[in-house]
């Protein structure tokens, strides 16, 4: 079997999840559903898959002592910190150069470090399905998530021709990425069972990414080009992020690459997926009390119903007469928060920090 | 001058402030309003009226150490602990044996532990009248306040004959005790100008309320007279208190004595007075925000109104799109509860507490 590597996409802020989340300890350091930090999750979860010494992390500055504390079976120099945020297409050929560097034509899954995902078996089995498919073919792979509900909140594939043999799973060409629909487009979507979430997770060889960057966003491509020669001169990568990576011009994948390359391909999953985005999502993967109460940690409620409690061990929540709030405790801040209100809360956080900086 | 007495009845567990309040931290011994504790500020409310050396405190065993902690100035020989609460009568009677036991004519003011009096200049001056009522005639001698509001919540007591020449104040004849009324009874009493609230607060000599009880309460009496020669016997109060005053009737002052005591006269109040009896009251004495928001520590609204939160110091609690809730946090508990459910908050307490006693 070739070599396959794993570049996990940790560079959020995690702000929506404040104020459990900070700027150095972000979604995918907490233990956000369930016991371990979403990261070593993520990480638990690539085991039988891909050796943790072919991991890859890609996180920022700021994060990376974190990280390595979180998941100490990652080996150091394999955890890679952006100086600054350059968005998901910088970090994507950052990626492809330090798989390249190893193993120039290594297919390398891109996957992000803060999504649930229970069924690991199955998730291995598509991604395993996924590598196959990059191996054999100078295609960008993709994952489709199968949808569930009529979510606004996620870009779709459309979803093309079938591909037969390529791997031992049905492989399907991507016809169409779409951004974000309204509800009612979202609602054809889910009906129709042609499109499938896109959930950010992607596998390609170097030199295929590379190319189509190439193709379609030259101005990038030459960045990367830039920092891959001075990595080469320096002969450390850590020395040159400072000088080149700040520069590269700042774009998602998706517009700079996915939405104008052809030949993608999509697995389809058949795992459970979340992406878990804001405090409400937490409730899914909790079960209720009868009021439809959710507690994550320690909780009472009285005459209370429809509530999400979040607190640190020893520490109890207790709710009385209220409806519909999510309460998140942390030792030095508390949030109270109405659950129609749960996309502010970056704004909130945001707020918090004009007067307590020390707070984000 | 005549030596004067002030006795503290600190006895409250003040579960109606939990989480901040538990068994060994009752309401008395936090800055509920202020900046420090309630029992300190009674205390800090006397200098220039009482020394500090003739400040007993009645509370209970179990706060007894704390209360010393508290407030440093007591003489930890006068901070008398009850091995269980007999309600007030009992502790009244205590109070009695302890200043006649060095002072057996001297008058004696009871006073609550936690009530917050900012006019303290004023209280004084009333308190000071109604020593001298007090020193000047076998009568039991109240304190008035003069109502803002028709308030069910406080007993009442009906002004009668004013008698002119006993104190350098207006001192009137009680006419009457009245229990809590309904609103519609309320308002009469706030427009007649004829009712005040009784605030727990009492003056007179050891002689005087004794007989009194012997008079209308013949068991209690029984009971402390058996703890005063129990008393006199061992040599030691601490040492008798466990065995004889568990025993003594557990009855209300205003039930055993006031209500039935024929010669009780009353000063008027012109000091401010608040009993805050639950967290809503604390929303009285801190300026509110432009949306009605009050916060005693640190706090953050946005989209938010009429809500009350309590922080300790160095935390923040942040407020989102929620309306008329009260948020407290504490070192291992965080209560949020709407405003309207304030007086379940002790319910709230016990129902936590039977899951985790180290609450309460």
């Amino acid at each position: 079997m070739k070599n396959r590597y794993v570049v996990i996409m940790a560079g959020g802020r995690g702000e929506r999840f404040w104020p459990q989340s900070r700027l150095k300890r972000p979604k995918h350091l907490l233990p956000i559903v369930g016991d371990s930090a979403m990261l070593a999750q993520t990480i638990d979860r690539l085991e039988g898959l891909v050796p943790t010494e072919r991991i890859f992390v890609i996180t920022n500055e700021e994060q990376k002592e974190s990280v390595l504390e979180t998941c100490p079976s990652l080996i150091p120099k394999r955890v890679i910190g952006e100086p600054v945020g350059r968005d998901t297409a910088a970090a994507v050929g950052l990626a492809a150069l330090l798989v390249e560097s190893e193993d120039e034509n290594a297919a390398f899954a891109l996957l992000p470090a803060d999504h649930v995902i229970e069924d690991g078996a199955g998730f291995r089995s598509v991604l395993s399905a996924a590598f196959e498919a990059a191996e054999s073919d100078d295609c960008l792979v993709t994952i489709g998530i199968s949808p569930t509900f009529p979510s606004t909140g996620y870009g779709y594939l459309q979803k093309g021709e079938e591909l037969n043999g390529m791997t031992s799973r049905s492989v399907s060409v991507v016809d169409r990425f779409v951004e974000k629909p309204d509800l009612e487009k979202a609602r054809q979507y889910l009906d129709s069972g042609n499109y499938f979430w896109n959930a950010g997770m992607f596998v390609w060889r170097p030199p295929v990414i590379l190319k189509e960057m190439q193709k379609h966003t030259p101005s990038l491509a030459r960045g990367l080009q830039e920092l891959k020669e001075t990595w080469r001169e320096i002969g450390s990568l850590a020395d040159c992020m400072d000088k080149v990576y700040p520069s590269l011009e700042k774009i998602s994948i998706d517009f700079a690459v996915m939405e104008k390359a052809e030949r993608v391909v999509m697995l389809e999953s058949d795992f459970d997926w979340d992406d878990v985005g804001e405090w409400p999502a937490i409730a899914r993967h909790y079960p209720a009390d009868l009021q439809g109460n959710v507690f994550k940690g320690e909780g009472v409620a009285m005459d209370a119903e429809g509530n999400l409690t979040f607190a640190e061990s020893g520490h109890c929540v207790a709710l009385l007469g209220v409806k519909d709030l999510i309460v998140v405790q942390s030792e030095d801040a508390t949030m109270v928060c109405h659950k129609d209100y749960a996309q502010e809360v970056k704004a909130l956080a945001q707020e918090v920090a004009r007067k307590r900086p020390d707070l984000s």
